[in-house]
């Protein structure tokens, strides 16, 4: 820690990103990857766009990008904004709403991002917890944010809300409404009708999830284009660079390749969620590519740990409500049942 | 322009990159990319690691490019903070040390994105002039800024300042002294030193312009370790993707194929430094892989639009400052007689 940065950053803790072994040999089922390979089409993209032109700037705009995902999503390309993964889509939306002081408001427990994020800007947090079923607190809306965060579906809990309920909360919110829509495809609705129907609700996409491309880092951030402008004002001009932009438009060019994974994901989920239950923990139904496997009261540091000593890496958060769960992504059928016995060698606590 | 966004974020006019024709067909001689394409080398890489592995997250450490990087320049690992172009790393600098009212001082003209970078935090910008001759003002030290920017190369002039002048100035300096180098691979010496003399310099470094990769989005920010990992603090986890990590790397590992491709700019500099100077414009040595060409007194802007019409892009910039000036990259020895056959063909003001 020096004297030469804010008091703030000197003081925060950074977001800590879940483990990203370089090496092979693990079933990774903690970071919620998608366990199937992207389409094709992609990496013929990826390989056709390697070559001289890498010595030029990317489309600071992302005019091709933006005009194919207007296509798909069907809004007009002024109203979407590409980002350096929806993580930076977050943390432009933070710098351009949060002043020093300004409250945002989300309900917990949820992406911790979010806590980074607002810390940096030293705004102020204002949580509402979320039931034991997870459905949206009332009053979120009458936390009076600049700038409200719904995660749909929820990470950690994998559990969506209503259109209905978040239509509500946009409609009470005098700020701004981001629905995080990271996990949304595994999902049975979208807010991204709401973006025409109110002016202050931004919607969130990536690709990282759904089709199978964390590695190249791209997200959408789709809303009211007077919104969507003054977020892009403060974006680094080139802030995607050419060969994510020609991988995010050749995945929407063969959306039916995610579809089908989302589909297998689908399936699978049922057969985890169901093991889980039947060895003993509560999971409660997911909409998303990852389960949230609880023994309620009962702390799973070391059932993570044995885990992974097992080859066998899943999420176990620091965060107190959070120590009896542990978070797992929905990998392939044979990363799941490799799952399962490495569970089955356990002593469960 | 909505009330959701703060109201310094809602007035301000973003950054104005240079222009991004999408199409082919021009002489582009306006963002001082490299006329060479990047190493077989970069594209083998690339192209080696497109495949299943892109539906993983990257490295949020990027530790083997840290590690490379490391060797080559003679530092620590430790000492290195990977960004998504070094324009990240200029954003992360000032979010990190400039609060609202915090003093940022730099001499002008120089890279302008530094004005749109404090606007968006509300720091107060002290400029000092430069000198006719591009050389370090006197007294920048003595602004008292928490954090101070020298563009060495200098863009738009092109012009170095010596070593001693840096070293002067971050022995004086109280704050931050960030050296930015983008073009340093194609001047005389680096202040790559003094991130071990000094607690309070970072270097930054690109492989957008020596190495032909704008098109990948890498930077590196190389200073004392305890700054860099507080700098790194609020860094996005995965703010560079898997790609261009790879082809940063191999980069390096071609460091010869950068060599020889500079000693071709720095060949066809002189030849177009020459050139200019016999149609009239007044242009300093250049230390980077542009020159700066002035009619002094006499507005340039018909000299650009002219050649845009001949499928020549040069950059003049609306700053009255540099209305008499045309910033031109160094192209291949073709592209400059292109453009000298275009500038004949004009009626110069």
């Amino acid at each position: 820690m020096t004297t030469f940065v804010r008091p703030a950053v000197a003081a925060m803790s950074p977001y800590v990103p879940g483990e990203q072994p370089q090496g092979a040999g693990y079933v990774k089922l903690n970071t919620n990857e998608n366990p199937y390979p992207p389409s094709p089409r992609v990496l013929d993209a990826i390989h056709a766009a390697v070559g001289s032109d890498l010595r030029l700037y990317p489309d600071p705009v992302a005019g091709a990008l933006r005009h194919r995902a207007a296509a798909v999503y069907g809004v007009d390309a002024d109203a979407i904004l590409v980002g350096n993964g929806s993580d930076e889509l977050l943390s432009l939306l933070v710098r351009a709403i949060v002043a020093k002081g300004a409250r945002v408001a989300y309900p917990v427990p949820t992406y911790s991002l979010y806590d980074t994020l607002v810390g940096i800007e030293e705004g102020v947090v204002v949580n509402e917890p979320y039931p034991a079923d997870f459905s949206l607190p009332m009053g979120l809306a009458a936390l009076d944010a600049r700038l409200t965060f719904i995660c749909n579906p929820n990470s950690p809990s994998g559990v969506a809300v209503s259109l209905d309920e978040i239509r509500s909360l946009a409609a009470a919110a005098k700020g701004v409404v981001v629905v995080d829509e990271a996990y949304v495809d595994f999902a049975a609705s979208s807010a991204l009708s709401l973006v025409r129907e109110f002016e202050n609700v931004v919607v969130l996409r990536t690709f990282s999830k759904s089709f199978s491309l964390a590695g190249i880092r791209v997200g959408l951030a789709i809303g009211p284009k007077p919104l969507i402008e003054d977020i892009g004002r403060i974006k680094d001009s080139y802030n995607v660079d050419r060969l994510s932009l020609v991988a995010a438009e050749a995945a929407l060019d063969d959306y039916d390749w995610m579809r089908v994974n989302v589909e297998k994901i689908k399936r699978t989920r049922g057969v985890l969620t169901a093991a889980l239950r039947e060895r003993g923990f509560a999971v409660l139904d997911s909409s998303a590519n990852f389960v949230l496997a609880r023994r309620p009261g009962l702390d799973q540091g070391e059932t993570y740990r044995q885990l992974k000593a097992r080859r066998v890496l899943v999420r176990h958060f620091a965060t107190p409500s959070l120590a009896d769960a542990l978070r797992i992504t929905v990998g392939t059928d044979e990363e799941v049942l490799a799952l399962l016995d490495a569970l089955d060698e356990i002593e469960l606590k």
